[in-house]
């Protein structure tokens, strides 16, 4: 079973906005053993949605377009489907019902913009938009093939895909015509090693693979993450090849699942029962930011101190000043001072500092942009590390930040 | 002149990688006055590589590859190139001694599979890569059409689409055979008004644009950005449209320009020599990583807390104690006690404190999900606002980060 993303807009034709709803949205077909054949991102244009969505339904089974379902001129997906249907729109009760109870709060919303929200095509499957008031609208062809149009909002499209489309094709898969393979995608994450290097070191283990098993290297912020992914291959056939892999990346192998890094870093702190605080000159935030990304966190991440300014630096994490003087904010002995300053601040039994020169000013013959230190505060003892992470500023600091998390887990192992 | 942009890589068909490459590609197309016809995201296969790029080259003057240049063999986009425009691989002294140069200090990188990399299609226009390995290829047709093929590795694309292959499109385009329009986006960004009701406001507005200009309606996180884009229109008569619309939202206008809020506020503060930290509970280093994420925000931005846990608001931000027992710490008295007390702590002139529930779990009746105080400490007072911003989690502290910002860029006026 095979299916193709249609999202539609303007604004990601002219890169007003990054498309981060095909990514979500492929995640959750490939789990539900859906392969998704294509992406396509067209305008605000009737021609150009009805054109792609022909081609998608002549190319595969499913066929979910995303955006153009607002209230406002812009918006014309409803009216393109409808065209392409040969169905009118109708007023629906039941939709009505919901926006009025969604803005009952918000009386100023309900005009006459948002009531067009409650016509929907004759010919639709209607199902329930639980937080928002764009209907999400579905056809099944003659021959079994789906349609679905979805809200452009994330929030709302997410929510939409998880509770409504993967459950309807879920009970509609006989009808469809076809099966949903079977795959599976196993992804370890190493570092320390080139990919070209990596590749001919795995030349021979790739070589023996069976043909439906695939090895891709996604090289990412100074990491490569490794995927194997599987077609209708048993499950201990993959489990088996999975070992080998692991065994044969042993020596550079940071993470064996496909979990983001401070998810892992995370769950072995809880697991430790430590907890964790930050100390950030050049990365501002963003291990702070990262760490508590996901729900849970506060159980082992209890706070960060940005110190961007050297004041900062001194009052708040106690960076003496004759270190600041002698050695520089871009130092050994300054990350140490960091480090151990947030620890001894926020109480926690572990603390990250980085300091650094993310450019694209305060380069030095010395100290050329790019330059990093980072340390890591223990219960014990403290390490330090220099590191050349490139020389754009949006690259230092996410390699930065990956440095920082990779170096924890190994303290943490 | 039209442009289409091929991706290709299994990676964005799994949701492994959010394509940020396009929306990039497609803004820098678009300021040189070539129109983003379609984004097509295509597997590493070469059926569908080469379908894919034959039916761009039917509709469009310029595709763009980007994708599969890697050294490893999942890389295939060089090889299914050279087969579409039949043509052979040959050494290319010219990309072998750039390799060497900038792997000089990494020789464990130049093996034999690095050393693939400098081999060229014959019939292509080899561009340099400044910054990596893989070749920049371009195809010109006898029709003048133009095909590029680039690295998927963000940082190389973006100073190949900079560096390259823009200079090179400018240089040909008496060649491709059709002109670049004359294309102008102006953005404003609103807030504190529903999209339809804005609509309805702006719909006479609307019905008057000439058929060559368009609005648009960009929610996100509690904004609207409203775009006018305009082909061909003189600028004059886009400026007095943009001049019109600014008046019609005067209420609600957040920003005049099409900024981050992020810059927005840092532009400020310069201009003022004024000085910002923060003080972040719920939203985590979000704003710390917004405010300084961009180069020059050391001049105006100093430093934050995250304070996570109680004890880092009690020990590091001086919350009192009773505020926590009594208030909580989501609470009017707690917000104003943490701005005040990272404003002391960093010695700067603003600072911003969030504190509030972003769930899943922790809400209660009286607080529920959502609930998130911001407040605002200034040189001569500290304000406090209560918000209810949605049920999911990172919708929660995306549209909180926004409300701190726009109240403080109000503030800042």
């Amino acid at each position: 079973m095979r299916a193709e993303i249609i999202t539609i807009g303007d604004e990601l034709l002219i890169g007003q906005v990054v498309d981060t709803n095909s990514a979500f949205m492929a995640e959750r077909l490939n789990e539900q053993g859906i392969e998704l054949f294509q992406i396509t991102s067209v305008h605000d244009d009737a021609n150009h949605i009805r054109q792609a969505v022909h081609e998608a339904l002549s190319r595969v089974e499913i066929v979910i377009t995303t955006g153009g379902l607002g209230p406002t001129k812009d918006d014309i997906t409803k009216h393109v489907l409808c065209d392409y249907f040969s169905t009118d729109l109708i007023p629906s009760a039941e939709v009505e019902t919901h926006v009025r109870d969604l803005y009952r709060d918000r009386p100023d919303v309900l005009n006459r913009l948002t009531e067009t929200q409650w016509l929907v095509p004759r010919s639709a499957i209607i199902l329930p938009n639980r937080v928002g008031s764009a209907p999400l609208m579905c056809w099944q062809l003659p021959s079994g093939k789906l349609l679905f149009s979805l809200p452009g909002v994330p929030y709302e499209m997410e929510i939409a895909m998880r509770e409504q489309v993967l459950p309807f094709i879920h009970r509609q898969s006989s009808a469809i015509g076809c099966q949903s393979s079977e795959i599976t995608h196993c992804t370890v994450m190493v570092s320390g090693i080139p990919e070209s290097s990596l590749a001919i070191h795995l030349e021979h283990f790739e070589q023996q693979l069976p043909a439906s098993v695939h090895l891709a290297y996604l090289p990412k912020d100074g990491t490569i993450r490794l995927r194997l992914s599987a077609y209708n291959v048993a499950h201990e056939q993959v489990v088996e090849l999975k070992a080998q892999l692991m065994n044969l990346v042993r020596e550079w192998l940071v993470i064996d699942e496909d979990v983001p890094i401070e998810l892992a870093v995370g769950q072995r702190l809880q697991q430790l029962g430590k907890t964790i605080s930050t100390a950030e000159s050049c990365t501002g935030g963003k291990l702070a930011a990262l760490l508590n990304r996901h729900a849970g966190s506060s159980a082992w991440y209890w706070g960060s101190v940005v110190a961007y300014d050297n004041s900062v630096k001194q009052n708040v994490l106690g960076v003496k000043s004759s270190t600041l003087n002698q050695a520089g904010a871009v130092s050994e002995a300054c990350v140490r001072e960091m480090a151990e300053g947030v620890r001894r601040l926020c109480g926690t039994d572990y603390a990250i500092a980085t300091s650094g020169i993310a450019g694209p000013s305060g380069g030095t013959q010395d100290k050329p942009i790019g330059t990093v230190w980072i340390a890591w505060a223990t219960p014990t003892t403290t390490y330090a590390e220099c590191f050349h992470l490139g020389k754009l500023r949006d690259q230092i600091t996410d390699r930065a930040t990956m440095r920082a998390l990779i170096r924890l887990l190994k303290i943490l192992q």
